[in-house]
C-alpha cells in the first residue's frame, strides 16, 4: 500500500517581512498548514477560515495533491508538526509546538524528541510505499538555515526555492545569518543535524525527517514528495547515516527555478520531475506556470504516482479546475482579501 | 460520500473493578482506545502496544469494523475524545482530556467545550452520510451516569450494555450513585445533558454529542453506529431539542443482551439491528457469539453499511479471520497476558 505523510506546521519565521507567498496574507499565514490538512483530507477546509491562495489567485498546492490522491485512493496522513491553527483534519501527535523565529535562539527545542517520535511513526507505518511531503510557510528559509549549519548551503546556486516568483535568497540569507548568530554557530559548524534542525530549522524538518528515518528503517520505499525543504531533510538523514536508496520527487516549477539535480547529487537522491502540463487560462494553473507555489503538500510526489499508476494528467487538471471553479469560483475576493 | 467518525477517549472510571473487559489487562485499558483508532485506520496497531483483545481472544471489535470498511473503501475519522496514551493514528483534535473517575465531583469539566469544538467539526464535515462511533472503556457506567442523571435510566430493564459477558450493572448503579452524590445531584436533576456529561459522563459522550449534532445541523444522515453509549448520546440530543431523524445500527449481540427497541422507542430512534453469522469456530468469531465485547468502534453500523452496499457477510468474516490469523495469531499469549 501506498501513504502520503504530510507534515504540516509552522514557524513564526514565515513572519519576517517578504519571506513566505503561502497564504498570501500575514493573518492567514498561520492557518496555511491547517487548511492544507484539510484539503488534503477533506477536499476543502473545514475549521481554517480559506483554502490558502496567493494574491493572484493561485491555490495551494494541496488542492493539486488532494486531486491526485482523491484518483488514485491513496492513504494519507497528516502529522501534526507544529500547528499554530486548529486543524479539523485528523492529524497523528508527534509532540511538535509551532517553531519560533529563526533569528532567535533555540526556535525548535524539541527537535529531538519529535524527530524520535516521527521516527516511531514512520518505522511503524503498515505501508510498504510512503511519500513524505511538508507544508509550512517559511520553510525554505528554515531549510537554509539547515543547510548553512551544516556547510551544505553551497551545493547549489540557490539552494533553496521559494513560493514567490522571485526569490527573496538574499533576505533569506541575511535571516538565516541572524539565526546561526543567535544560536552561536558559525556556517558548517553543526555535525548533528539535529542540533541544526533545532537553532536554525523548524520543526516540519524534525518530523519528515523522523519519518522518513522510520520508514528507510522498516525498509519501505521511500519517496521526498517536494523539493528543497525535502531535499534538506535528505541532507539531515545522509548526515545521520542513512544511506539507503531515496528518491525526490518534485514538479517542473520546482526544477525551473533550483538547480534540483545539484541538490540530489549532493544528497545521493535519485529524481523524479513531472511537468503536469498546466495551462495558462485557468486560474486553477495559471499561478503555477508563472512561478508561484512550485511546490509544497506533496505536489511533485502526487504527479509522480499519478505518472506511475497510469492516471492521465488530463483527468488531474479537470479534477483541478473543477475543484477550484466549485470552491474558490465563487468567493475568491474574500478568501485573497 | 460516507465516513465513519470515530470518537476515542478515556474515562478513569474503566479502572474500577469489574467494571470494563476493554484491553482485559487494566495496564492496557488506557492504550485500548489508541490502539482501536491505529487498528481503524492502519488495520493494526502502530504506537499501541497491542491488539485490544479479551481475555478469552476475543479481539476488539475495531478490527471487525475494519474488515469492513476496508473493503467498502470508507472514509474513517477517529477524533481525540480524551486519550490518555499517545496513538499512531491521525485524529481530530477537539480540546478533549481524558475523564476522571465519575465517583468523583466534575470528571468532564471540559464537557461543554468539546462538544462545541465536536459540534463544529460534524458541520464542516464534506460528508453527506455520517455515521458516529465510539471506543472507551467503562463508557457504559459513564452512559448509565448520564441516563440515570437525566432521569432517562428507567427506559429499559437493562438500559446499558457491557464488553464483559455478564453486565455488572448493580456495580454500575453504585459507581454511578457515588458520582451524583459526589457532584450533588439527583438522579433524573440535570435538565441540561452537557451538565449531565460534565458530572456523570464521559469526554466520548461530550464529543460522539457534538459529532451528531453538528452534522444534524448540516442536514446531512446520521447513523449512531453503536449501542447503549449511542443511545445516551441520542438521550442527550433529543433533550437538546434535536428533532431530527436519527438511526441507531447496532450487532444482534448487543440486542440479544439489551432491549435496543425500547431505547430506540424512548429517544425516537429507528433501528438496524444486523446479525454477521458469526460461527463458533474460530476465535476471530467466537468471542463475540459468547457476548463478549458486544459493540464497539462502529461494529454494528459497519454491518449495516456491508448490508446496505451489498458486501456479502461472508467476505467480511474471512477478512476478520484472516486478519486474526495474521495479526493475533502469533503471539496471542503476548496481547492477552
Amino acid at each position: 500500500m501506498t501513504r502520503l505523510v504530510c507534515c504540516a506546521g509552522c514557524t513564526r519565521t514565515a513572519v519576517v517581512d517578504g519571506i513566505s507567498a503561502a497564504g498570501a496574507d500575514a493573518d492567514l499565514l498561520a492557518h496555511t498548514p491547517s487548511a492544507d490538512a484539510e484539503v488534503l483530507v477533506y477536499g476543502r477546509p473545514v475549521r481554517a477560515p480559506a483554502v490558502p491562495v496567493s494574491p493572484t489567485g493561485c491555490p495551494t498546492p494541496a488542492a493539486v495533491t488532494r486531486a491526485v490522491v482523491d484518483r488514485l485512493d491513496v492513504d494519507v496522513t497528516v502529522v501534526d508538526a507544529g500547528l499554530a491553527e486548529p486543524t479539523g483534519a485528523p492529524a497523528v501527535d508527534v509532540g511538535a509546538s509551532p517553531g519560533g523565529d529563526v533569528r532567535q535562539r533555540d526556535p525548535v527545542p524539541d527537535a529531538r524528541s519529535v524527530f524520535e517520535d516521527a521516527r516511531r511513526v514512520g518505522r511503524e507505518l503498515p505501508d510498504d510505499d510512503v511519500l513524505v511531503a511538508e507544508t509550512i510557510p517559511g520553510g525554505t528559509t528554515t531549510a537554509l538555515g539547515v543547510l548553512t549549519a551544516l556547510g551544505e548551503a553551497d551545493v547549489a546556486d540557490r539552494p533553496v526555492s521559494s513560493s514567490l516568483p522571485d526569490n527573496p535568497l538574499d533576505l533569506k540569507r541575511r535571516v538565516v545569518a541572524e539565526g546561526l548568530s543567535a544560536s552561536g554557530l558559525a556556517p558548517g559548524e553543526a555535525s548533528d543535524p539535529i542540533e541544526a534542525i533545532r537553532r536554525v530549522g523548524d520543526p516540519v524538518l524534525a518530523a519528515a525527517a523522523g519519518v522518513v528515518a522510520g520508514a528507510m528503517e522498516a525498509d519501505g520505499v521511500v519517496t521526498l514528495a517536494g523539493g528543497t525543504q525535502l531535499a534538506t531533510v535528505a541532507a539531515c538523514l545522509r548526515r545521520a547515516g542513512y544511506d539507503g536508496p531515496l528518491e525526490l520527487a518534485t514538479t517542473s516549477f520546482l526544477a525551473d527555478a533550483v538547480d534540483v539535480e545539484a541538490l540530489a547529487s549532493a544528497f545521493s537522491l535519485s529524481t523524479t520531475v513531472t511537468d503536469p502540463g498546466f495551462g495558462s487560462d485557468h486560474p486553477a494553473e495559471a499561478g503555477f506556470l508563472a512561478g508561484e507555489a512550485k511546490e509544497g503538500a506533496g505536489m511533485g510526489g502526487a504527479f509522480a504516482l499519478a505518472d506511475r499508476r497510469g492516471l492521465p494528467m488530463g483527468a488531474v487538471r479537470s479534477d483541478l479546475r473543477e475543484w477550484y471553479d466549485s470552491v474558490l469560483g465563487a468567493d475568491r475576493e474574500v478568501v485573497t482579501s
